[in-house]
């Protein structure tokens, strides 16, 4: 076998005369190598999976595969800390070569290359993370849902106001209140588990853009990193389009949390003051020492806000001179785009189990509030045989009345129905000062509802039990992701250990 | 009975002292009331299905129902332009109220807003439209993907280049490039229906946001209307956050299509010169006869452009003081972006089917390009037992030496490899002129292409096979979802038409 | 002089082989041309203002242009319902060059393209188009700063309340808090003169991207259309970057206005209460009659969110494959952008005019709020002589007993003081049960407050009359701007005038 | 003077019962006490401005002052490595209280706050940071014009190519070329002017929202901390809208930055192959040998699509309940985007300088561009008096024919364009061979270049002399501010001497 020259000290030197700017460097391959030294463990598990597939399709003997293996596993048990990466000797691909090629040899060190390219390599390891994020975003995301049913159930039938158009609309309870947010963080659950089905795809073996003329096991590879499925067109090895999807359901989640922490912020005005935040996620001024303000709301609103951009900025990513700059097509921030939103739904978390419904104030709103107004006119037309507009006309003119002459909701007397009605030119109605303050009465409301998925206190006890069920299976389907993981992870030490054994002593 | 005073002009005039200020009008009920009267059959079958529901539940005769039903057929039946809107009467709900009050009289007509409210309407009108748009959005899809299946198989196996970093990377064929285009669309395809499951909920019977003590059926009235579920949490009646769903898996189309039609862009520049569009779809200049200008291209990217504003649009608009306004919380623009989608992918179906490509200008390109040298050392691993690593330095070697010298790829001969190789301080190797031109050859590296998902002859063919199999598959989800909104209306047929009956003569 | 065979029916059809697909011109000719004929009397302002340029340079006889010219003029006259459009035959230039032709032949007739390309003719057009935008956006501003200055000059000294972290924190006056719009209004202005400056370039004969080889006069055209400067490099002829500085500054000013009626929306909520709108901006429920909803607020935030895509769809507009695609560079919804924006700030106006303080409810909120607590603190420090950090630590004890003990505002004792003080170890203050009142009074801290800028009736007053002061100069720009386009105008009319006098009888 | 009891441990202590959260700390105020301690020099020359304010009003003694200015000296000389914060203990404004207290005692360090809130204290420290920020983002920004006219200069007159719609439009120079940039770059620095006149002015005195009823000198803060105006209504002290015009000042030069680096890196692929990058911004491929990478054209541009977020974030962020929530009304990115552009600024330097024209092959591509018809068409009417329709009628024939036949532009000879002319009916032109190939040839075509901005030697020339005038105005702009700032930091240091000699040794 020939001996040969050294490699150059950078293998771009072959091709261009002179190094990198450092200001390139600064700005392109150093965040980039930074990125790759964290995610040490992943590389080298791609590489392990891929060494293992070429020793079993004869690109290697399984004793080079051993040793390359031993060396991948020592490396990984040092960790990113026990790493030295050479300055201006290019990405990990080039670094690790190097580190290999000095413990075994350019022979052995020099196979791992065969029928990979950076291209696909890159994004498998891309993946593998995304795939691990994913699936710490929707863990945070089922605790929140925990956070929101806890409380929902504290309030299940607490009375509060629904707001259509910033006015008083109807009464609610509370607990119905939030869990319209577990609905939609939900739905957001849903968008996560399509976001993992496009990433667990395989890039592994793709080779550039038009895949290899040698004998490759894509599906092998596939199945020792845990991928459901093999990426097919070799061309879409690169992609992420995927990233920009899941920027996307980040988004939603975001926007939600932006939509609770708006409406508490509100509410917890002194104006509206029907809800009040636990100390912990508030602060003070230093000239205004009445101030309780909510920092936590503040801060996730903020969170939410700038989260705007996400979106944009990865579409803008990919929107270029084509297909043909693979190297931009990539959502750079992704990384820190799943750890804010896990954080701020953990925040989010503290925030609604923390706080509390000003009972009273809300029960002062609501006594005074015409949100039964619609009520009195059902009572009108089932109870009293009135027809439904007239019922309704009735009930418009008494609110006229009553608004017109000051009268509060609390003072409406049985007269004052009864001559609305006689203004309507219709037969007074058998109906008792009794009847009029139970129609009108929004714990009556509230208790009377019985439509489906209403805030009856059947219904939403039915909302509660619902809620519990999706967030069991909703665990399920994370807890067995994480499981299928593990299982191929064990596959792939098991095929490394039996490559390991067939190197000498 | 009572008889009662008539219903003051406009609704709002027993609330307001004015009416609205003309400009107000112009941006806000104007354009809503416009929307409306396009879609008056829809708002009629909501309409239907209610009363149906209501004559069920006892809330009305069945000859009260069959009186109502007979007149909405009769204002369905005259169409959009047969319908009288009062200006400065209010939304639809109103208008339609207060013609079918003169045609029935208000016992009748006064009934219609029994257990309902403009919100949990309005959504439900909302959704039948988007629903509708979604599978047109989806049929044309299927139409593109039909045109990339098309064009690639005339196109299966003609070289190609493939770039990275606009460079020249590797060989491909063209058809295997427009194929990676039918994958990302099935993604997308994928993202509309999991947008559709999203939208075919129903949220009629959520009355306002807290639901009626008035015993509805909300199966009943989802099930006329074709809906799969119902919208449980009456606080989410109202909720239309799929429609920024919605707005990104379009959004993903053009950013798709952006990419086609960017890449042949920068194709159909005469420097490049390997495709050519069809002159129906380009244009020339007034001054600058000799120009061919491929206009559709640019207009398929400037609509993509527009687009990106559009999630951004959509995400502004929800974000606001919490949940309490739900008037501003609705994508005005969704109609027209759905509607320029599909118009997009319908342009770049004319694009594809029409694209012609240079063979003899890919032929040159290639024959010159050094997008074969990976090849090259391959070929020396398998067939002539040089370890990787020595292998891929002597062609680094050799295309140095080629450069250095100014020898071009068709002019490299069998010594000056053999002169690389003694370089590196190899043995010479045992390759004749053939087995080189034959290993630097774009032809032989395509035909020789055999891993999973490349551009090789078999892998192409299995591809264009696996996306006419997607295709029939997708074909016929959109097919199963319009039959079942055919069943459902045959439903809501039948069940007027037996009410209709019970009205004597 | 030679005869010569017709122009073909279609410039294009001398190049392509066919018409352009009816999709294709559908998105893009179509309503190009649409806006064109539309603009047809600024398109013709610009051959005018060439067309005696040309004379003046040799390169049409006095009577060919004053032939020209009359025919110019008369189709003018004949407005763009007299211009008939001739269907797939290209762009205004065309269809005008075609009408001309069949009136005064082709020797003058084509003549009008010497020295011009759809280019810069293009690009002037859209410049005095977008010039005259701005100066109605900017007029439309102003009348929106005199409703602010009518309106805070009618509240300027009443009462109201500053709130940070959606919490009560300071007195201020209604007139204060309008006033500040007002400034940030005034940056908008300047915004918008900037962008003036930017469009006032005339890129006239920059004849493509480099220039001619004939000798024009670039200074006197862009002289007769009334701009300042010439735009000097040719490439930049076609640039329209300053769009996206104009969507910009439009945004800033939605963005503005989605601040004010934000506020007001929060304010005219039944918790808040402190202000109210104009009935005839207001719509009420169908089924909630108490409601009062206010639209106009709920109008302008709607418009100001969707406005939020604009600048991104803008920024995507002119990302693409560099600087060599000047067809997609272009803000195709400029106008729509530019109506928005001015018809928002006109209904802004109508909410300014006719807002109405709730000033009892304003009064009964201050009086119970901490919200003067720094104040006396300041009065300890100013008259009592404690220094300044024992003066608010002694408010701040103050104001926590009174938490603890549920003790209001009004109820406040000097002996709650006195016990505070003690509680801090200080000697007594000399202090009135009066000083105490007043010193947490809101009318006094709004009546003392002195510092420049504050809400002080001094200051509001000079605030006020400094905003007249502004609202005048600006309007002197704008009305400045105008006069020198009316000038402009007289000129070419005279210059054509002359012309049109050297045709003989 | 009384003694009193010790603040609290932490100022938020006296108002709420519990500490701030972990998590919440985490992501608000961490972040934010980590911003302030990088500034501790500003926020210290901030505090100096305001005592020596204090002292001249007579808030404070001259030794009191004297004393204070001492240590904030002190706590400035140790810098931001020698201050200890005490975490948990609040924003930098309490941290300093707390040391100034421990080094003076509460008499003098309690005397800081009189008449400033955080709102007012911390908008201040911002604008000093955002000022200086501009001033470096100028300073690159001209460094980027230096490039640009040096490189500008060695191609002034080299032939390049222009194109529209990505088509070969006109022959053009790269000097050319490189001006127009030059100029877009000086729009954007007038922008960044604006934005400094929007910044220059000082919140400081605003307190809170409302002002003060203490007497205090706004114009002497202001004055001494270099600001040009005093912020004016106090309502607007705390607003940072100037941010979101400083972020759009930012995106439109990366916008710029994009435009150039998407075109160079069209030209550096093979198929154009007019540009070459230098080495140094390059890299290669691990298994494609031959490939150059242009990864500072892509690094600029990914940096680039990113920035398109920026301005959607900032908007975002301001969108909110109305301006009730001045915490979240922040670009907290905004040092990010600053020196983001700023490098990549320097970047596109790096490439600007380092560009070489590769102008064998811009001479063999436009030798055999037809885009000088044009020119032959003018040739033809002035020199041949021939009128311009017909002229160009003949040219549009002559290139039709061309193209039918296959003829290449140098194979063009004066008999076929003697053909053309009989084509059209027309008598023979008196034109030689070699007046023809001068009209078509593109050096002829610069070089008679004559009009105002276009590509001929005198105007580029005259662009050159142009932008170094430019850049020698925009310098001393620069520097001017940057004088004023270190006049007022004199004058401060002077004012702070005076006060602590006051103080008895």
């Amino acid at each position: 076998m020939p001996s040969y020259k050294p490699l150059p000290k950078s293998f771009a030197e072959g091709r261009l005369s002179k190094p990198m700017s450092d200001l390139l460097s600064g700005y392109n391959e150093g965040p980039r190598l930074a990125w790759e030294v964290k995610h040490l463990s992943t590389i080298i598990q791609v590489d392990r999976a891929h060494v293992v597939m070429l020793a079993k399709q004869g690109y290697m003997t399984p004793a080079q595969a051993g040793a390359l293996l031993a060396e991948l596993d020592d490396i990984r048990g040092a960790g990113a800390g026990g790493f030295t990466v050479t300055p201006g000797y290019g990405s990990m691909v080039l670094q690790m070569e190097k580190v290999l090629t000095e413990r075994v040899g350019d022979e052995i060190a020099g196979r791992l290359p065969i029928a990979r390219s950076r291209l696909d390599q890159g994004a498998t390891v891309r993946r593998l993370v995304d795939r691990d994020s994913v699936l710490s975003v929707a863990q945070q995301l089922l605790r929140l849902q925990d956070a929101l049913v806890e409380t929902a159930d504290k309030y299940a039938h607490t009375p509060f106001i629904s707001y259509t158009h910033m006015q008083q609309a109807q009464p609610t309870t509370f607990g119905h209140y939030l869990l319209a947010f577990f609905e939609r963080l939900h739905d957001s659950f849903q968008q996560l588990t399509q976001v993992y089905r496009r990433i667990d795809r395989s890039p592994l073996g793709a080779v550039g853009l038009s895949g290899t003329t040698l004998d490759i096991d894509r599906d092998l590879t596939a199945c020792l990193l845990g991928f459901t499925e093999v990426l097919d067109n070799s061309r879409l090895g690169r992609d992420s389009y995927y990233q920009v999807e899941l920027v996307f359901a980040l988004t939603m989640i975001m926007t939600l949390l932006n939509d609770l922490c708006s409406d508490l912020h509100v509410y917890s005005s002194v104006e509206f003051g029907t809800v009040e935040l636990d100390d912990s996620l508030c602060s003070t001024s230093s000239v205004f020492p009445h101030k309780k303000n909510p920092y936590a709301l503040e801060t996730v609103k903020m969170k939410a806000g700038e989260a705007h951009g996400w979106i944009v900025s990865a579409l803008a990513t990919f929107r270029n001179e084509g297909t043909g700059d693979t190297n931009g097509r990539n959502v750079s921030f992704i990384d820190d785009a799943c750890a804010t939103t896990a954080g701020m739904m953990c925040l989010a978390g503290e925030i609604v189990r923390g706080v509390v419904v000003n009972e009273a104030r809300c029960e002062a709103l609501l006594s005074r509030a015409w949100v039964t107004t619609n009520r009195l006119g059902n009572v009108l037309l089932t109870e009293h045989h009135v027809d439904y507009r007239s019922a309704h006309s009735v009930v418009g003119r008494l609110v006229k009345n009553c608004l017109d002459k000051g009268v509060a909701k609390p003072d409406v007397t049985i007269a004052m129905l009864q001559e609305a009605v006689a203004e309507m030119a219709m037969e007074p109605v058998a109906m008792t000062q009794e009847d009029l303050v139970a129609a009108l009465s929004h714990t009556d409301f509230i208790n009377s509802s019985i439509s489906f998925g209403s805030t009856g206190p059947r219904q939403v006890q039915r909302l509660m039990v619902k809620a519990a069920h999706t967030n069991v299976k909703n665990l399920a389907w994370v807890n067995d992701k994480t499981r299928r993981l593990m299982v191929a992870d064990k596959e792939l030490d098991a095929a490394t250990a039996r490559l390991r054994q067939s190197v000498a002593p």
